[in-house]
């Protein structure tokens, strides 16, 4: 976007962490967010006053229990950290990448050498009511109605009003939104129900292998084919669950790193940020790519590297649609093919390029101001080589992609990371 | 803190513009933004197009409204602004300078050329249970009943129920935060109420030249004195009233202005940042300064400027007390002296440093989630000459101080920025 040649620093992901995503209706925000800092100081091997900066990303706490301000502050206050730049950002389902992106930001551009990215969601409160409020919340609030109307006639009839995965007889609205989305690609394309039912078995089997995963049961496609309708085709089985948690990444810059190296301190290994783009959406002309795929192809641009480079990738399964048709906006198969990418078997692990090897969004969980930085857990685990069962050997490039929020037809925030060791 | 020296380059406020703060129940968020982006961009002589980025600043819409996400991509998509990176950001009332703080950042680290900073928020609504709790959800909401009653402790008595500016027999839990500040000024210091009036009275004639504020009626000390008492020593006149309106700022990188001056377009004069700090709370041992006083000496310390330098500023007068206090931890006298500064006349229209020529929270208005910004707009009009009966003659100096939340004892986030002409 800028008009010199890049004077960027280079940034590393030092540490991370995360708490098991999941219902902890008995463990407060606070008690989350430190588990979650506490795990990455560990691993980066740096205690608390190396902070120089936080960046917080969270999406409805004020919502859910009247939190509405200073959310970052209460809880590092809390945990011993303050005194320092904190910043609280928030783009709905994207609000982790988000802080991340403003990390990235403060290392690259020189302005801090070691900075916290924390990504926090308690979503699951005794009374559901507030819970899909906070889903409502992350669309135009004043044309809440007609969307539902624009939506159900788009389906030709309305959808179905069935019980979520998450059980109280509602679904949040962006159900509707991807199910309209995956009956115009089964449409255009061909593809069926059973291909979104492969990716939800796929990653239902990579979240066995996750001990963090908030579902940790393998299904089989019958399974999740057989699961109750929540909207046309969309399965309980096949969309992401409320759940609750916080992820935490250290990013440091290239001084941080020699100066320590200096001081022949013990550290882990550095993991490259290579790209990180943020982009929001907009009203495209016929032919013109998505907001996805042009997000992606400017984070490929920065980082010099293509999607046949990818080794492995998290991205947005908030459904299991939505993830095939990511395949396709992420370059990694030609628009259409997502479901020959699917029969082909690559995405599993095992295959060419496992994607949600952490079991995604539908079985790690989708505590949404959590989801884009514990995709970086994942990634940094597997760059590392520590990813135990779920490891994909010899990765050394990686791609993490997160969603947020709607407004009109196209997502409101979409984030790309690109990460190589 | 970073680690080499500061490659970063210089970025300059472009544009400004706001709406005039007040209630604005007839008028949606939407309208209010799009009005001082408009603002802004013709002030800057731009299009919307030039926008590469924006950061939007909001404290508590998500508990009014329920549109507690994507906020800035709800408001700018509806104005034709879209596809770029769009970061909403939070820190209480601190949350438009915040922004500005990430537009600096943006352009000053290299990554956009063309940003918008824009804040924004509606306080006004017909049900007030939604306003206090708004407010109260930028205080630790665990504690907020602990925090009453420490409050209450340190006044000796409980503070007394009383309306405040706003009617409805509530009142802010920091109207008591700033009720017990200012009774220990007095102890300490022998600060007297007719100080504070003072300032309230001052404020409310700068607020009476400016056609943006909400209230245009100069006050004297003895109407100040005799209005309705909203927490002892607060009168309903020292405090700065509930209120809805949007500002926002255009920040460009020197390239830019290189880049317009080649295409020989007519352009406004450019006002230098000449420094963007943020900071937050912390426990601090005795002897060290308050977190205020910090964020400032980094800011002069940036800038290479000192609080003699300033020729005009704006302040965060939530109430009037907390303006006397801000004289001291600005620098602009020495502790415990800020009484003699209100005596002197220094800070009023005509004297040596003119304070809150716009009216200041108090007069002008405080939708928080705008104010960080529309200090901005009043100290760009006064470096470029055009601030009318508010001129202050020569000003080529100003400073901005803006604070959001509280944790603990302290401000949750403190934002001081310099200008210069």
């Amino acid at each position: 976007m800028r008009m010199e040649d890049s004077t960027l620093r280079q940034a590393y992901v030092l540490g991370v962490g995360m708490t098991r995503f999941g219902k902890h209706l008995d463990r407060s925000m606070k008690a989350l967010a430190a588990e979650a800092i506490d795990l990455a100081l560990a691993d980066a091997a740096l205690g608390r006053d190396a902070l120089e900066a936080a960046y917080v990303g969270n999406a409805v706490q004020g919502l859910i229990t009247g939190q509405e301000c200073v959310r970052g502050q209460v809880v590092l206050r809390e945990h011993g950290i303050g005194g320092i730049p904190i910043v609280n950002v928030e783009n709905a389902c994207a609000s982790a990448s988000t802080a991340l992106h403003l990390a990235w930001r403060a290392v690259a551009g020189g302005f801090e050498d070691c900075v916290l990215a924390l990504g926090m969601e308690k979503l699951f409160h005794p009374d559901k009511r507030k819970v899909f409020a906070a889903f409502s919340g992350a669309i135009d609030v004043e044309i809440l109605e007609a969307f539902r109307q624009m939506l159900a006639r788009g389906a030709g009839e309305p959808a179905p009003a069935t019980a979520d995965g998450n059980g109280g007889g509602q679904r949040s609205l962006f159900m509707d939104v991807y199910a309209a989305a995956a009956r115009h690609h089964m449409e255009a394309y061909g593809t069926r129900r059973e291909h979104f039912a492969a990716i939800a078995a796929k990653n239902s089997w990579h979240g066995s292998l996750n001990p963090r995963a908030q579902y940790q049961q393998a299904r089989t496609v019958e399974e999740v084919l057989a699961s109750p309708v929540v909207a046309d085709p969309l399965t309980r089985l096949m969309c992401s669950p409320i759940g609750d948690g916080a992820a935490a990444a250290v990013v440091v810059s290239p001084d941080f790193l020699v100066a320590r190296s200096r001081r022949a301190e013990a550290a882990p290994r550095p993991v490259r940020i290579a790209a990180s783009v943020l982009g929001s959406g907009w009203d495209r002309g016929a032919g013109e790519s998505g907001v996805v795929a042009e997000v992606a192809r400017r984070a490929y641009e920065a980082a010099g590297i293509g999607p046949a480079d990818v080794d492995v990738a998290e991205v947005h399964d908030a459904t299991a649609p939505a993830e095939l048709m990511l395949y396709e906006d992420l370059g990694f198969c030609a628009e259409g093919d997502g479901k020959r990418l699917v029969e082909s078997g690559a995405t599993r692990l095992g295959g060419r390029r496992p994607v949600n090897t952490s079991g995604g969004l539908i079985a790690k969980g989708h505590p949404v101001g959590a989801t884009g930085i514990a995709q970086i857990v994942e990634l940094v685990d597997q760059l590392r080589g520590r990813a135990g069962k779920r490891q994909v050997e010899g990765a050394r490039v990686a791609l993490a992609q997160n969603a947020g929020g709607a407004v009109r037809a196209e997502p409101a925030a979409i984030a790309v990371h690109l990460l190589t060791i």
